[in-house]
């Protein structure tokens, strides 16, 4: 069934006003009309099964028949700290981290990132990647929608007295045979816990960031013995903390 | 370090003899030549550390300074099959799954497949498909270079005796809340034991496939309770068992 994104404002009561953007994907892309059903969510947990009432060229109207808390969030909360990587990576990771369920994804320039970005175009490009985990929050049955920010890197490791673990993917660890520093932090945490992910770029961190920033408090983790891709390691850690905590908690 | 695969059969002495696509990397690719030092890998779990001895235009030797079994292997042997999808998906996921460890990608037709093989062109593909393979493997730090065979669905069940566990990537699963089954089966796999992973095309398997291979002994499991898409399938499962066997095992 479709699912739409609108806002905890939009469930005041049982008739919801449609924005004009999910109007027309109904009315024009799907060529549906009054009778429709879907799924409408207020982005905060909550998913709502309703009906279109009435549907016209630039407004709509939907009842709602039911409500329920979600069931497909994380039960911590996950933030991905992603180094800018090459060419379009971006995207597929913050498509893919969607669909494994991330709250937040910050996007930094680490010492070896070779794209840089021009602090005229950020906004613009925090939009479009926004846009991109709307549609894969939609998709995947996401309950939330997670946000996108751009910063620094002494930024970032201001950040981390915010969260209850910081991990950091580094292939050194991995390359030294390190192997359980992650399922450790995984066992540790609990319910509604903040957990802080940082991968790497194309040949990953230099070892005067990492050591900075296990000073400040951080983990460096291997993702198994083998050596990922900059694209790939951030998905690892995401499926790997879906299935500690999801599928293989007791 | 650069690491190259040759076979089994290069390594019957001290002295290695370099095939020409080496040769030609080596010099003209990264302009080195006598001294240079490198990890050549047998393909069947041995690596040696070589230095090249002398380098023309067409033809090398190497000198083996050491040896040892690679440690980089996951404990299972995993297979992918892989229903196929749309575009170059199925590109990404041999790459992907090649750094996560697979040994074998099985790619067939599945009843919702949109994509299909003119079986003139399968070699082709398949051929280019291993080349992506290979190439993962080596910047993964992989002992073994996975291999690709094309089968039909039907030729798929028939092999299922061949593999001592067998799961189905099942959306249906996953929207109905099961959460336990993959676990289940990491937990009881044992060393060297053999695991098919299947996973579908966009809009996932119909119940009728999945009901067939589920009466031929295969298990149904939900990757999480996030609809995941065709090709992020895969990497969740197989980054699960790395995690299940390489990182959360005591």
């Amino acid at each position: 069934m479709q699912r739409y994104f609108l806002t905890p404002e939009a469930f005041t009561g049982d008739a919801v006003a449609l924005p004009s953007d999910i109007v027309h994907h109904i009315g024009t892309v799907l060529r549906q009309g009054a009778g429709y059903e879907m799924v409408l969510l207020d982005g905060a947990g909550n998913e709502y099964a309703c009906v279109v009432t009435s549907l016209e060229k630039k407004s709509g109207v939907a009842k709602v028949l039911s409500s329920r808390r979600s069931e497909t969030e994380l039960p911590i909360d996950v933030t991905l700290a992603y180094a800018l990587p090459k060419g379009d990576k971006v995207e597929l990771v913050a498509q893919k981290a969607t669909e494994l369920g991330i709250h937040h994804l910050l996007l930094f320039e680490s010492s070896r990132s070779v794209a840089k970005w021009d602090a005229k175009k950020v906004p613009k490009k925090v939009e479009r990647i926004e846009k991109i985990m709307q549609e894969a929050a939609e998709q995947s049955y996401r309950a939330v929608v997670p946000t996108c920010t751009f910063l620094t890197s002494k930024q970032l490791s201001q950040q981390f007295e915010q969260y209850d673990e910081v991990i950091i993917a580094y292939e050194e660890s991995a390359k030294e045979g390190e192997q359980s520093a992650l399922a450790k932090i995984l066992n540790r945490l609990n319910p509604k816990q903040r957990l802080l992910v940082i991968t790497g770029p194309e040949g990953g961190f230099d070892s005067g960031e990492v050591t900075q920033w296990v000073e400040a408090g951080a983990t460096a983790c291997a993702f198994g013995p083998r050596i990922l891709r900059s694209e790939t390691a951030p998905l690892y850690a995401l499926s790997a903390i879906s299935y500690a905590l999801e599928l293989a908690k007791e």
